[in-house]
């Protein structure tokens, strides 16, 4: 299993979107390159460029120490794998299927049973990225492999290894995801107040730009606060911040539109205060996020 | 009222954190600067560089054409301005109190009753940020009075003029914040699921503040399908994240945290699907904050 140069020929198992992003990419990166696919079509402009489409799924998992897998879900990676476990003993597998953290750790479970060595990953980035310094990619599970295995998963993009808890990089990606899903919602409920006046939603994507990425920079600011556990506040306190947030509750109710996101943001700053984190910088706020809703919340 | 060349004579009420930067970002853009507050010893840095301390309320207001207001809230700005009305007439207001849409344009009605110019205006900025490129002003109400003012406006960073209604710039504002909110809180809520499994809150912080930036990237293209009302799902649809969606509420249940905002994220998903809308992008989802929250909600 050891490599003698910084050539590893690699396996790759799912040719959707992603798959074929990450199979002509290790090809680039200069890595012989094996590829299956549930639909062998899928292969076609890969092999043109070069890589090898294995005969059946069998061949493509004894051709090469290292495999990674791209499928749908951890339900498409087990019905792949399950039937083959006893192809795999002695051989890598780097799992970049999206999943949960419990998913991640059973599997790294199943694997070590079958005498694999196993690292889960997360793909931050779109297909169209892969290879680009842009594309963020994380991975957990134990470091030796990591290490071993680094010079080829480069080729994807930059690489971050997380630490041995195989459950980390789903655990990011889905902290990740929520980031997107929040950023996302407080753009929309914008531009539905400033519609409601009848302000394009242009208008506010360009605010949006500039000012998300300006409150984002203040986070590296609320972190160390967070991991200091102390958090005094350099501009405004919570009280002050709930006044505004009252505004936005009363301008969306006049607005007409939506005010359940409004009232959630106050009612988390409701509780900050009620447990005496008025006077604090809005990062005391990470407490209430860490206490688990009450029954029927 | 009509000035010559460039150099505005102002009169700024209000010497709080914010205030305090506006009066020096005039004087040194050279606009002869003169200056009340409640508490006359917050000009004295002021007096120093150059600004004129008036005596008395009334002689601020009959000092200059141009008055800029920034005090707390529109209780003390109609606390100060009501019992001087007669003072106005023939006067510019422009004030930079913070406040909701209601009270901007009771204020320009107010104004209006006493034969005083009015517009609005917020500060999308800290007072450190005043008079550089950072600073995001504003401004709404007569056309004729933005353009006229301009010129000294433009002294306290870069003005935007958003239109007659005098409710706009409030509006403005108070959506930017709820971004701001959502974005924080999204950091937060990662903060303290990976901080269940030991990820220190700095970590995220660099991941947010990168992906913060490449999300809010997407929203002008997200901002035209809302503005052309028609929503194609380039890359992800709304089915697909409501997947991924069920992975955070399970992560945040496993980790013991507070699990409302991802909740609250995958309940709006679950709207927009129900109204036929899952095979759509992300952006599709503005119809659910456009529409009025159920009672009880
Ligand atoms: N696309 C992105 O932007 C992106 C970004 C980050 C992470 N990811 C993750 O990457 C993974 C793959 O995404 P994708 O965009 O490549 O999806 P996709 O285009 O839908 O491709 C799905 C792949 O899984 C295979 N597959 C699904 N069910 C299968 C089964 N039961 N048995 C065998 N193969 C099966 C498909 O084979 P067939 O070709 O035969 O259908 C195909 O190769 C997902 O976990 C996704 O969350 C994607
Ligand atoms: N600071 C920021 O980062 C920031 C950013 C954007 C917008 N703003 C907005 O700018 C405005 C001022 O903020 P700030 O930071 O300067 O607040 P601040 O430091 O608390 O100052 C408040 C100002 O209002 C005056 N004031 C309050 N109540 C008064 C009353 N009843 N009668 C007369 N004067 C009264 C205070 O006078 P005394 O000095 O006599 O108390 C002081 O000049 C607010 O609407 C705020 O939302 C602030």
């Amino acid at each position: 299993m050891t490599t003698k140069n910084s050539t590893h020929p690699v396996t790759v198992l799912g040719l959707g979107l992603m798959g074929r992003a990450l199979a002509g990419a290790f090809l680039r990166g200069g890595h012989p390159t094996t590829v299956w696919n549930r639909t062998a079509a899928k292969a076609d402009d890969l092999v043109a460029e070069g890589v090898t489409l294995a005969g059946s799924l069998q061949d493509a998992l004894t051709a090469n120490p290292l495999i990674v897998v791209c499928v749908s879900d951890y339900e498409a990676f087990h019905g792949l794998l399950d039937p083959h476990g006893a192809l795999l003993e002695g051989r890598a597998l780097v799992n970049l299927t999206s999943g949960t953290s419990e998913q991640a750790r059973e599997t790294a479970a199943w694997a070590a049973g079958l005498g694999a060595t196993y690292l889960d990953g997360v793909i931050l980035a779109v297909p169209q990225a892969i290879a680009t310094p842009d594309a963020i990619l994380l991975h957990s599970g134990p470091a030796e492999a990591f290490e071993q295995y680094e010079p080829v998963l480069r080729s994807l993009g930059p690489t971050t290894y997380l630490g041995t808890d195989h459950g980390l990089s789903a655990l990011h990606d889905i902290a990740v995801l929520g980031l997107m899903w929040s950023v996302l919602n407080g753009f929309l409920q914008g531009a539905a107040l400033l519609g409601s006046a009848g302000v394009p939603a242009s208008a506010f994507a360009d605010l949006t730009t500039r000012m998300a990425a300006t409150v984002a920079d203040w986070t590296p600011g609320y972190a160390k606060q967070i991991d200091e556990g102390a958090y005094p506040a350099y501009d405004s306190t919570i009280d002050t911040h709930l006044a505004a947030m009252d505004h936005l509750v009363h301008e969306s109710e006049a607005a007409g539109i939506n005010t359940e996101l409004p009232k959630s943001v106050k009612a988390f700053a409701d509780r900050a205060i009620a447990a005496g984190r008025g006077g604090d910088g809005y990062a005391a706020m990470i407490e209430v996020f860490r206490t688990p809703s009450e029954v029927g919340a």
